[in-house]
């Protein structure tokens, strides 16, 4: 399925903004069902579909639910930008989980209740990428 | 000097959001040198020794250049917290890749030339973490 | 902290049954605090010292926020009452998966909205254990 | 064999309950059957085989005692739902050792003479994952 | 303690067959309490103590439920007489896994019901080594 | 090879002990030939291929000289009969290298001039696996 | 794609020095390439396609970002000639880190913006393999 | 020594230029011996000490022969500029490898025969860290 | 090109000891390049193709420079007789490098300008395989 | 122990070489009880204890049987001259089974009745290090 959508997306020449639009999503989720890392309801893989002309087979494939994690395959990644992802969490981590439980309490970012975004911000002295993450607070309850 | 600052912090009673503004830095900056894991000018560092009534000592060490990602310790690591970060980039990594690369071109977000920061959305439903990097885009360049 | 509240646990002995009753919080819950994978409110954390004669600093740590994870210290636990959860995962984990997310959608079951508790059936051919997790479901959503 | 199984299934719309009802046995025991964990008994792979009209041939390879642990293929599983498994034994193995020992005396909870379920608790603030885990306790004996 | 009677057996030239003796239990269960992997009955452990002229304290400690598996430290043993195990089990596991499933049915060896002894038998070409396992059957249930 | 002498042994119902009869070697010799971990003398590969109604080339490529160690394919088992000789190995190695040598002197049992089998004890409280070990003891020698 | 331009590069005997030179681009540049671990603008990639007369759809995969570090495949290399850069690693890694770091500032220096040549150095006693990397420093900015 | 020489060196405010006048060696060659990676003839050990007022005892360790790899401590190094190095290898190896061999014939570079030096090139747009590795190549011959 | 090469030597009964004869090369460098290790300049390959009437092509793949170290595919090999390499530098690789190093400076056997022969020792008790390694000693030279 | 033992054999200059003429035994054996990964017979390490003027006590320790594989504690060996052997192992382990078993017969080379020798071959072109590895040839034997 992965590579039946990409290669019909490149060959049309469609962008994740322009699939965006067309389905109604943002293009980070669309993006992560398109790998396998998310389901999409069928109204949606519909539109998907229709959006690229592929098949309702593809579409079927596109609302079911995956076995997450398996797009990347490697425990610490070697693609350069996607391993700054591992090393985020090497350096910030820690710093990370003191200043949210100190906001928060003990708890966590659920990764579930989640949405991620990426977009671009103009600078004359280089472009940036700014990513965002949005997850619910989950705090920890006794019993 | 990890635990001298976090120790004489947690007497105090001072949190990360005071420190920023004793400082002049950001939480997430101060946090992430107290860690370890960033180094800081020592016009900074004495302030924040002022703040929290420490040894020039203990500045001095947060000007030094650290060994980085040693903090975690932990290839994978197992904190439900800091785990998430790994899941997300299990999860969303690829889709990541794509969607900076449709729109950048071939590079990558520097984890150098960067900031990271950590915020709280009220939420009645649950308050939310927001958490937003921004990295320069570093194009990769033919030679 | 951890071998202190063992050390005393066992010099007085008091079961986890007992503490239960005294600190008015499950077994489990008050074991995973005393291991470090768990927080308790200063309230409960007062009430364990005062069951088994301890310092209010042993209260203090036991209220902090831990780094989770680290009382296994193991990938692969070499424990076998530890490993056959690991084999558990590992022979039913994807059967378990598969049944849920029939039953309750594209999600998962949270570990942090979570409890766990061990109980004894008696049964003429050999007692059993009987582990019962409960975690609320976290639908993953679209955006 | 699984991929029939699971194709069959798909396509004729039933249930792991529905397949429990035909089958006779525990919708937890017959998913991990499909998912090559366990071995079915001759008589039950038929009922299986006949409930989704499929050859006698998927039922033969279903009474196999198979090679165990392939279906999850990861030292430590990515897919969130099935790391969650992971993380509580990471955070809550060694306090479910130390309870179930002292509840039993030395010894383990057989993952072999065992059983698990899975059910639905409707909650109004979020329904809720029951999983239950009932394994014979087997004492350490001297010899 | 391992150190404690290791050191005190050396002092006093026991060998682990007197120990056998002395305490009335195999030498093989009597090592494996030694190196900190099984627990004694505490009738057991004063008759060690008394063997070896030790405190109380260490026969305590031998009837305390270890964590197991802690004693050989390493995933793939470097020693050659342990790591020859690790060879049987790559080289004769899957055959011995077809043998006595063909025997016996699904089902495992128990290693918990289970005795392990080592004896010599004399040999004009060369004395050999001989390891009997002996462990309760466990069959695979339905449920 | 594996798979064509399985299939064979499977459609005709012939037994490990049958073809230990027909062959004149023992039941996990022969396995441990079958699953490529051992070779076969051309004389005996004959009489398995007879017994089986094999064709030459399968005798053939029993007795050639394998590279051992392929069948398992994982470091540490996750089929739970053959992970309990690597549990037996944590638990049991160190203990058992202690034995043997105090029995012995330095050096090893050897796991090439080596045999293992396999029988039942029948029980009435559940039938136990009896594995034999029985390797010649190398002696360390210096130089 | 790399295995179609390395056969005809083999068969026309074309050197990366040649390509360099048809390119316009540097040796390493065009091998890194063509082992799918740079993309190339398609103008150049159009030159390389003709100077080895090969189709259209080879230079277009020249042209796409391809995921990085899929081409060694192993964590440490087990080839001698790329060790060698894992062990100049190990060996003068930290040393390097302190000496740029001196130079520099808190910083690394980028392996994106970055070239790498290789060249031969003559010399009587054995010629000299000489590699030059080349890369921005990237300096820490606090926030 | 490691720990006193760097102290030294950072109190009395001496570089690794200042440090290579004084001994008559490159920075990088003095920094890896202070690392414990390599070692110093007398003579230069005695020079470095000298120039630091450090103790003979470090001289004398300076001269031992390391066991080298250990300043690292790392299979995948965390920090960033070291990490580099690493990617480095895993996007360029290849090529590299294909390109010496190809000017050389088939051997290596020589990574003891070997000299690697860090400077700065001063560029307006950002200064550049410029890394020359010189070893020898070693052919492969056969025999 | 191994199992054409190792399915001919086979099929015509050519042993190493003969083809060494026919192509005037060492048993132990024909085999290494037959396995992938390898590269056998071109007069040498022909000879090898007319001594088991392989076609050219053969000839041309084994003057290739191979990627090193894929024959194994393990990172600690499971085979017995590979295994007791690794064993061997387990138990004897720190006293080589001292005995080395004593003998001949700081410095390292070269594996590249290198040869290695395997003989058999005839002995009553037992005939012996005897192994020699001759490496050039490169020594480190500061710079 | 191993400290004691080097830390005299350095004050007092004594060579490996003078050991082994003053304890009767080679100089690798003596090198590899001295890093605890053989066990010598009391007789000699008394002499071995004379010739450096140590106490009985280490004498004694060097006598007992120990863990071996512990003096190198790595997996993959990061000091070069002890990685060669790894790479020796990677790059001519398969070929070395091949030969030997060609010559012997389905068997292995002892690594316990076995011994390893350092040699010095003297050569203008630069020294050469010879290492002798002599092990008794086991053959398996069916049963």
């Amino acid at each position: 399925m992965t590579e039946t959508i990409l290669a019909a997306k490149k060959a049309q020449g469609v962008s994740w903004a322009a699939l965006s639009e067309a389905v109604g999503m943002s293009e980070m989720y669309i993006a992560s069902c398109v790998y396998g890392e998310n389901s999409m309801l069928p109204q949606y893989a519909t539109k998907l579909c229709k959006a690229l002309s592929l098949s309702p087979e593809v579409g079927a494939t596109l609302a079911e639910y995956p076995m997450k994690g398996q797009s990347l395959r490697q425990t610490i990644p070697t693609d350069p930008l996607i391993y700054r992802f591992y090393e985020i969490m090497q350096v910030y981590g820690v710093a990370a989980k003191d200043v949210v439980q100190e906001k928060f309490g003990d708890g966590i970012m659920s990764a579930i209740d989640f949405k991620i975004d990426v977009s671009k911000e103009v600078d004359p002295k280089g472009d940036r990428v700014v990513i965002t993450m949005n997850g619910k607070f989950l705090p920890y309850k006794a019993w």
